[in-house]
């Protein structure tokens, strides 16, 4: 497995600015956001990633799909050609949580608390999203997200329910992220890691941070940082048969602070030391 | 189901207070904490409940095994005793964190990372204190805590496989309790409780509110104040066959700075309201 720089990990850069890192420190792979894309232009951070002879291992993010309505479905259908211009290796789908509560916020006052429904919701926009991507080459990645996250993020909490709902389709068109944060606590993550093979369309990692800062989002650590031991589950992704990139994204306020050359360069060394 | 008062709801009163208190807003059922009775007196504990005519539907807490030394067991031997003599209908576990991660805390220099050993080390411990709580008539509960509490409190995270940690055992030696809190996002948890059955020792409800508080120890809100719809929940444990008191206890900053007695009241209308 060869280390992917989520973009994410340093914030301030620009898609030109990741790509020049990335190749400044000797990585082959980058994961890239949407928004940053968006501001770099579409084509030309194609061309860049192109030039510089980088593989995209992901494109972040699609999903947000529990409102189930027409404006999601449609931007969700813009990513999956954004992911296929860029050529990226999978688009992560965070699906969103529950209808009213937006990310991070106190549930509005139409806010739900029908888990099972906004569930099925997701499986109903899948079932016209997936064909989608598939006619156009487009991996999508189900991510199941820590259940801290199950109100406002994700009503996808686990690895075993990504995998229930990426089972009706083919496997290039549905895979799965297994991201250490959201998994590691997991006690069937081996099993379900297992039964995953080649439905893994990416391993992210980063540490889990204990205590969690008032910000959950923010409560990703460099590896090495938190309480995660990771060898074990390289391990079982490995075995499982996943040769794509090993992506490191993390959302930090300390690392996002930092010199982003800095970070890369704990990044490789803690990506060495620590994963496997 | 009839409803019982958890004491650490209204964090302020004594035993003797909370008695006083059931009593007079005709609740039949109370759940005590070790605290308390230790500072009202084990045997004037129990005359207080006896003399009231309250059921003690559980002691809390045994647990935190993790560390796996003679200390821990000792002090889960004794926990047994006062639930003996209390009559409580359960002695409840948090298992307990990772070794040398203190609850609320940041990991020690000699913290482990070893999630599987962990678990592991409950599962011996179990093994030696769930036949001493049987020869004595006291019913252990294994409380499955949500993830997010993983690393300082229990590596037990969902009904599932606290289940699979009872089942060795006759089911009046180990049961399992159903905390709305900790498995409302569990994509199994219907599942898992239909197969729990007779082995739900206590129901406990109280909601989980959105976005936590930096404490996320405190995230534990009135019923009806956060994202949980409880009647399908309440149905489920029903449907299993669970016949015991609906145990309310909150962790929260504001309800603990309330009147007791509004808090009190306040719980049985939203009790009345929300839960069925």
């Amino acid at each position: 497995m060869s280390l992917s720089l989520n973009q994410r990990t340093t914030k301030r850069w620009t898609v030109e600015q990741a790509v020049a890192g990335c190749v400044r420190h000797g990585i082959e792979a980058v994961g890239l956001w949407r928004e940053e894309v968006a501001e770099q232009g579409l084509a030309e951070s194609a061309k860049l990633v192109r030039e510089a002879g980088l593989r995209v291992s992901s494109l972040c993010r699609g999903g947000f799909l529990t409102r189930g309505d027409r404006a999601a479905l449609d931007d969700n259908r813009r990513a999956v050609d954004e992911a296929a211009e860029l050529g990226a290796a999978c688009l992560v789908l965070v699906v969103g949580g529950l209808p009213g509560v937006a990310p991070g916020q106190a549930p509005g006052a139409a806010a739900s608390r029908d888990l099972a429904g906004a569930r099925a919701t997701v499986a109903a926009v899948l079932d016209v999203l997936a064909p989608y991507a598939g006619e156009r080459g487009v991996r999508l990645a189900l991510e199941p997200l820590h259940p801290v996250y199950c109100p406002d993020r994700a009503v996808v909490s686990t690895l075993g329910q990504a995998l229930d709902l990426a089972a009706p389709y083919p496997q290039e068109w549905v895979g799965v992220v297994v991201d250490t944060f959201h998994v590691w606590w997991d006690p069937q993550v081996f099993e379900q890691i297992a039964r995953a093979g080649a439905r893994i369309a990416s391993y992210q990692v980063c540490d889990y941070l204990h205590p969690l800062p008032a910000d959950v989002l923010l409560g990703r650590g460099m590896m090495g940082d938190g309480v995660i031991d990771f060898p074990p589950l390289t391990r079982a992704v490995l075995a499982a048969g996943y040769g794509g990139d090993i992506e490191v994204e993390i959302f930090n306020a300390e690392v996002w602070a930092a010199d982003p050359d800095e970070v890369v360069t704990t990044m490789k060394e803690r990506h060495a030391r620590v994963v496997f």
